[in-house]
């Protein structure tokens, strides 16, 4: 089988021959006798396949799968690196490792996440990270000499779903979130709850300390290094699947920013107070609720890409017996877009309306931003190797009508990764393959065998070409 | 002082003087320094009254209060009898107790109840049941002999704010809801985690043996019947306020039914589902709150007494995380009206509004019932004794602006009481005090100490005047 042409030019583009062949019947039994091992939840069909995922960040079954996953790498001849937010590092060797100077070589990483949500699937994160333990599988088999050494991680908490900071491990290790942050920030009360904590909900440096992950290394970018970041993942959106391609070539990220949006009315006895007297703090929430998605809707109807949601995932309202008006709602507000004006503008919008809707009412409205991001921009380098990597694998494919068209386009992620963070600091891209009907976080996300196999050789060919480029 | 005229007529109304004084400032002490005793909450305000209530029915607070109060009326020569609900009924014998078969004669009963919500006040239930004892205190030290026994009960859980069953143990004793239903009713989540009972929510029937209040008198109608039942409270709501009124005689109390609304779409990625393919549930359900408004505001504006109202209490959405929208939103409807063919008009509207929803949104919609309660028609006795002791008592007031007015006024009860089970089989009726701003089931819930009083005289008088009339 070819290995990548590794010429030794001394300037100038290597040439690069055609990607090794990863054991794609392998890399799907891994995924699945994991996820079936540790985490496997909410059954939606008989196949044994056929459930989601609950592996909530460091949980039990996290722990599991985290030893696991290093005893698979250190079976590769990879060291592992655990930093102070559980980060794992497997890094295996490449032809050279230290520089000029005796300093380490930076690795180019593949990496993802392996927590899910608590009504997650199989392959939202748990796909990119096993597709990296196929290439470097593939790698070892085949015993390929990369130029550097060649890393994959597993982020900490990527979810946010137990402990509800997104993207938290990179962000420390990136340096936007700070460590004790990160340490201090408790499960959630529905997490206390699955874990019998409702009395003291756990803290994520507890849960390091409880399931052995709490390690000595930095959790920054500087004790820590990537020569780039390439990380494989569902689209968890239906644009491939609709346009019939196989892989997206990710540019970028849309920013996104999360905000806690609490109105205080007056509770009030349901039946004994009138309309009029009313100061019903979940009547005017849910006007703005819907008032939100108003601003998105226009938003999106105002470009024909479509850009720009708006979402409410939580929402409560006090005291909460049916027979008294609310004295208070509080909900969410997820809101995204590719470009920063346009997010800063569909903020102001809901504000404004938001505000009106107050004082039509009689309540306050409180605005607390709990996570603002940029949208992220790709590097180029990575994202042309992610482009050359694709165009081998699926340059043209046939569609269903019988047409011949080009098998990958360029996209935008939706959602933010923990490659966004990796990308303030050292070049990043992603690869998404198809998402069925569109759905992620829910049980039945799924990628077909075909398309994570597809992914997974696209992530092995884009490291490889990376890796040929480097000039050690 | 003049005690009530009871002569001796066979037959035809006997004639009746005028009402025994109260002692106000002892009543207004019992309340507060009861309240200060067991359960206060929420300060709002510097002076030792201006705090809330959270005495939730069965806990420390209110076995504190229960123990309190049968010693209180066992002072004053009352027997009380517990039932398997927890029912405190206090019965001080009159003149004749039994009839010629030697069978007790019922009591004329007062009745409240002293649970309150978790964010209550100090008013709503405890005023009706000091009031009752203040009333007690006074038959007992001025000697007034009945002609029939005088009782007084403390109705366990009316609120349904802990255990979530509204008049829960009048509506045992009334027939309409199953002993075994009530006893088996556990707390609500929330009130579980105050309670630290998160892991095992407790039962009503547990908390009735663990607080000793788990009584052998069957919790039935019959094992404990009325001669009729007055109950004295505040309005909860703005109307004798409004008019400058002081008391409301109660006719009857609106209908009312309680549904819990589920709505089912389909969890996906908030950053990554365009619009368009979103089947948002809690979207969905913040139109259906709004629709539910609706109904009510257009049944409000369709008479010139306004009635109907439409009131969401709960709300929750699940998975419940920012950037997951919701497979699921829950929420609860209160809807009330005095007619039952409106009330119905009012479900039927808000159920083809939802449908419609659901039909734009993709979602689907279900309907549970919690409870439906027909309208109550007080007993034209007891509302005739009500409307003449409040004639004694406030026939005429002058206005603020130095107009001479009818001092009460006819009204109905949007709220549901303990009265409207008890007048399912025995002789029924309310009497409202002025209520500040219309405001109850919130700490800042107030009625001033003269209207306190005021109600409390009005109570006396309707029992005894509906003694008086009593052919024993």
């Amino acid at each position: 089988m070819a290995a990548p042409s590794t010429s030794a030019a001394q300037t100038g583009r290597r040439s690069y021959g055609t990607t090794p062949r990863i054991n794609g019947q392998r890399m799907m039994d891994t995924i699945h006798t994991t996820c079936e091992a540790w985490g496997q939840a909410h059954r939606y069909g008989d196949h044994h396949t056929e459930t989601g995922m609950a592996r909530l960040a460091l949980d039990d079954n996290d722990a599991h799968v985290r030893r696991w996953f290093a005893e698979q790498v250190e079976a590769l001849g990879c060291t592992v690196t655990v930093d102070q937010v559980g980060n794992q590092f497997a890094v295996r060797p490449g032809k050279t490792n230290t520089d000029a100077n005796g300093n380490k070589v930076a690795p180019t990483f593949m990496g993802s996440h392996l927590d899910t949500q608590a009504t997650g699937g199989r392959y939202d994160g748990i796909l990119g990270v096993l597709a990296g333990l196929e290439a470097l599988r593939t790698i070892h088999e085949q015993g390929i000499e990369t130029q550097g050494p060649i890393g994959l991680v597993n982020w900490t908490n990527e979810e946010g779903a137990r402990f509800p900071l997104i993207t938290m491990a990179s962000g420390v290790w990136a340096g936007v979130t700070p460590l004790e942050t990160a340490w201090n920030t408790k499960e959630t009360p529905a997490a206390a709850a699955i874990y019998g904590n409702s009395d003291r909900p756990a803290t994520v440096k507890e849960e390091l300390q409880r399931i052995g992950f709490l390690g000595d290394t930095p959790a920054t970018h500087t004790a820590m290094p990537m020569a780039a970041h390439f990380e494989l993942h569902i689209e968890q959106g239906p644009i491939l699947e609709t346009e019939q391609r196989k892989i997206g070539v990710v540019e970028g990220a849309q920013g996104y920013a999360w905000y806690e949006v609490t109105v205080r009315g007056k509770d009030a006895h349901a039946g004994t107070t009138p309309l009029h007297t009313r100061k019903d703090a979940l009547l005017a929430a849910a006007q703005m609720i819907f008032a939100g998605n108003g601003v998105a809707q226009s938003e999106s109807a105002s470009t024909p890409e479509k850009k720009g949601v708006v979402t409410t995932g939580v929402v409560s309202a006090l005291p909460g017996t049916p027979n008294t008006i609310p004295h208070t709602a509080q909900f969410t507000l997820d809101i995204r877009h590719p470009s920063p004006e346009r997010l800063a503008a569909m903020v102001d919008a809901c504000r404004s309306q938001f505000a009106a809707i107050a004082g039509k009412t009689g309540v306050e409205v409180d605005w607390k931003c709990l996570s603002d991001n940029a949208p992220a921009i790709f590097h180029p380098d990575c994202v042309a190797a992610v482009q050359a990597a694709a165009e081998e694998e699926v340059g043209t494919v046939t569609t269903r009508e019988g047409e011949t068209q080009q098998g990958w386009r360029r996209i935008w992620s939706g959602a933010g990764h923990d490659s966004c963070n990796v990308n303030k600091h050292y070049p990043a891209s992603m690869i998404f393959t198809v998402t069925r009907d569109g759905l992620s976080h829910t049980p039945v996300e799924y990628c077909s065998p075909e398309d994570c196999i597809v992914g997974a050789q696209v992530l092995l060919g884009a490291v490889l070409r990376f890796d040929a480029k480097r000039e050690l």
